[in-house]
């Protein structure tokens, strides 16, 4: 209800703060007889961690997960996985002309009015660094879906004005694809657009700016019948997901956006069977009919807005209501996307681990 | 768990399909003491009513509402809102063709998988007749956050490649915004774009082909600590309370998908003092920080694919996977953004109610 | 969150008011494939008629269910099933006097506290007419578990003094015991006991007084696993759900109160194998270990006080806070158990189909 | 859905096993501003502490807790709150001879079927050191309920044959009450039946045996209107709270088994009205009605099965289906109620802290 959880079956609750004794999650509802170990978990989270390369914040966190619970002899036995990863490299004083002001685009305000109290250390529960826990507990759920042979990939697709056009139809395997766009520290598939993300986003660094831009998601072999066909549409929990992320303000899957501008004889997709399995021609559905995945890739694009964090005067106000000017102080990424890649991630892993669970019982 | 329950405290639980008996919804969590009439939500059904126009489905259904429990002398009384819509003009017969062969882009293919069975009278319950129990339901909480003097008010901006531009900073408030859309049929409000919009819709519709559009939404008087700042924040339960209309395919919010080429120092919202109160000088933040509202207004676009029925042949297959050519036959909507204004105006109105009553536990 | 639900996955909610229109229940999650029709529902929501026999409430209500959705072709399809009974015998006057007074020992002071509202109209929300409802969907919850086996039979085991022992471990079935118990009004296996239990209910019931009881419950062919361990454990989802049926005061399961006195080297059940097989050599446990049925049979008793309702002037106070003085009006039950077996029957089902669907998740 | 969490707004979550890295907490929904310190928590953890007096096991661990989130300069601030219990004095060899075999009536068994895996060192999971972190959660509760002014005690009232009659119309204040029970280690309020109770526990322990018995809980000050109506009546959470601890078998408030032999003339509770008050001259309710509190005293008792581990030899099978005989190893209590108080004030105070914070949402 407070809303630290996501899920019905596979359910993941974060706790913790930017600087306080660290973060984690505790996982209910794994089903028993998973393989886990913190080596694979690790993984993700060094994908997403802070100063991996000079275009990213220098905040330096090791990251180093600990799992606490929920495993026997490198697997789940179906009780909660709590997982911890301590924070190192608080430095709690570069927030202190934010203690009792408010900057910019930030929670700041919004948490000082609902909670009539607030952590400022940091951003303290609103800061990106909560996303840490979900990565984790993703890198779980990934394991839980290669079970069903499901594969997620995200990559960055657009910085700025910069974007890659990518064929999704085209024979490159989702795990080219990704092994692609690991090799740059932005993320792009596109090796060309790559290197031009990057100069965009040392350019906005040094300008003590930042940028928005895009991440890109498929998921691969995600079996017929995931998602719930009212409410909980298999599309609907994947938004809600995506915009649980901090700074995303835009998702669409399948022809999404596009789509409102097109006729229906264009955006069909029409049906055709290959021994016993049925495909679709095209696939404007993004692998999602009536709420449900019927079989076809699943992609969808995320929008981020550019970090709120800026070097520059900004004009704001305090507790009391004073005009203040607020610089940016404290450690931050010019451009969020790339350490946004495993994060887009984990909470499609998440969400399909969940609605996989939950498939289980659509039949006597 | 089926997914059939949106909401945590105010929680609608709709059923139903579109060829049985009716439709309806349960309303749990509505405080007591609200004043409810069927008249007040008749007046939402007929918004949402089929063949309210030339340019929607001639379907007859008067979608006459019957509340059958929750109320004594008129109001709330804190008991569960059962609500209730006969299904009147079904005719079965014209899907006869469909009950062993798969529409494109429907729903057929994946309940019968999920499934193994499936009513396919009119879609059964993938149809958008489900749509009514929610513009119901959301009459209710349009009377819940009336209380707090929130304003929910939603018309088409886009309708194929012609679309509206409105400046949301302007004076025009959204009582007039609203009656000037309503006052066409394609809720349109630019009377200019409104015809425009018409002519597409009529052109489609000779050709027995269907057209996608947007529906915009704007939210006022939204007081300061709405939302749950990480899994429920405000922003991805709007996202997917939306994502759970039929043939949404994209949502974005405040700076949107423009924000993804932005720069901070463009799109950051600064802060002022006036009395007590404290504003932001731009709204790019869309009236939502930290997953939290804060008191600006909040804005949002919903991109509607095009209706998958069309008239033309196309390609697919049936349930023994032969291939078989579709028809479209049954009464359906050429565009069916006109008749979702009022969906998106419930489903607001579902979230905010919800999260206006979690916010009073935030403190102590 | 405001309660009329139960259940996780196969989820009920519950509406209606004693003197509204009607009374019905939302089923959510029922798994597809099920056959379901109104006859068979009707059996069980006649065992908890009213008017009955010469021991209950004299209220005629044929209860008559109508099944609005979820089914097609006579089996459900994964959709909720809406079930609508609706009221026929209300005589409101019978409650003008309580619309500004409390009736001891009833809700009528708790609701108009807690919503600042009332309708005391045969006690609205609060009357023990709400349990149809239950019972419907009891009844589709019967047939999910008899898909696993599953059966549930309750009795009569206690009308105030008077109370029938059973030895459990006999080698009488559950047909033949429901068979005795259900050929007499008072429900109890039996005869003689059955006999004085209506004697006394008989007396009561001309001396304008009320008595409480003891109804007995047994689970037989549980598959092993169901359960979840720490705060979902079979026996506490059992005890909620009996203690959400108006009047229970008492709930113990296996060895019960009596355990609390008992050594452990008494207690403890031993375990045996036989062919694939494991069993205990005696059931103390109940059928559930450490939170989890263990294939053995779950048995427990269910304790309800008098009826509230007398015809005996007692003392109160109206909304005023004015002492007045209240007599019984309106028809109530001499002893609420015999109507109460099949409630607490459908009340257990409910909880195991539950738990049935809950454990298709337990392993990968 | 796993099970590990409850509560709905006011969400306790807990994790860990008997002997792996530790046990803990996470709590969601707890209001901010609300003081909490460690030592407050820890004040409880020492009354459930192992080793505490010569009639408890003698296992060894200071349950020192840490609060890793959610607390800011003293003080909640409306996000997680996790609590962390590391393991210090496991002994896993101790069971190693259940490694392969189930001892009779613990959840070995279950566990191994319903998982196909299991953690059997100390129990795993299924240990009763889980109830720890709900006593370190509980502790929290009760600073959530004291600022209502709701006071939660609970001490032994029987154990095996011996018991203490309370009269709870007495004068006796509750923290007179539960300073008197503190004050011996089998926290009886009756210090002569203390004495009796600790004999008992001695001679049972001496003949390597186990005891049940029971735990009764007084709740004073609970404002009027906590309980929603239907399923979650306040009896009914409380209920499953108690049945969620382990070794539970018996629960019933008010009246309870004995309501069952009593006329409706003897059981009811009149109302009478002091000053602006309202109050019920007997109190067999129990403090509720309706399934919502009505101001009076709450009381319920809890009645524990004898501990499972005994030292004698028992008949059971292993893994593979073979005979064995199981001795008691590993280090348990005699008697479980001393340490069991806490729990049941703990599990009371969250299923409080939960209904007076959904309480705040019955009126508009």
């Amino acid at each position: 209800m407070a809303g630290n959880t996501i899920g019905n079956i596979f359910s993941v609750t974060t706790f913790g703060e930017s600087h306080g004794e660290g973060i984690g999650a505790v996982i209910d509802g794994c089903p028993a007889g998973v393989e886990i170990s913190a080596e694979e978990i690790q993984k993700d989270l060094d994908r997403r961690k802070p100063g991996q390369s000079h275009i990213t914040t220098q905040r330096k966190e090791s990251d180093a997960v600990k799992i606490l619970s929920g495993l026997f002899e490198g697997k789940t036995v179906g009780t909660p996985i709590a997982l911890f990863i301590p924070n190192e490299d608080a430095k709690s004083k570069d927030y202190d002309h934010i203690a009792d002001a408010f900057r910019p685009s930030h929670a700041d305000y919004t948490y000082q009015v609902k909670y009539g109290i607030r952590d400022h250390r940091g951003g303290g529960r609103s800061s990106a660094r909560t996303t840490a826990s979900v990565v984790a507990a993703g890198a779980i759920a990934k394991k839980v879906i290669a079970h069903s042979q499901i594969q997620v990939g995200a990559f960055v697709s657009k910085v700025g004005d910069c974007s890659c056009e990518l064929n999704l139809q085209s024979q490159i395997s989702l795990e080219e694809l990704i092994k692609i766009s690991e090799s740059n520290i932005v993320r792009c598939p596109d090796e060309i657009v790559a290197n031009k993300m990057i100069a965009v986003i040392e350019q906005v660094k040094k300008d003590g700016d930042t940028i928005g831009g895009v991440v890109s998601c498929i998921i691969k072999n995600c079996p017929v019948g995931l998602g719930q066909p009212l409410f909980d549409k298999l599309q609907a929990d994947l938004a809600k997901a995506m915009f649980s992320i901090n700074a995303v303000h835009g998702f669409e899957y399948g022809s999404g956006f596009d789509g409102a501008a097109k006729r229906g004889s264009q955006n069909n997709d029409e049906f055709y069977a290959e021994g016993d399995s049925i495909y679709t021609k095209t696939n404007f559905s993004g692998g999602i009919q009536g709420g449900i995945s019927n079989g076809m890739d699943i992609y969808f694009r995320v929008a981020f807005k550019p970090v709120a964090t800026i070097v520059a005067a900004q004009d704001s106000v305090n507790t009391k209501g004073e005009a203040v000017e607020i610089k940016g102080k404290g450690r931050h990424d010019p451009c969020v996307v790339p350490r946004a890649v495993p994060i887009v991630e984990a909470m499609a892993a998440i969400t399909l681990a969940d609605h996989l669970l939950r498939n289980r019982t659509s039949k006597i």
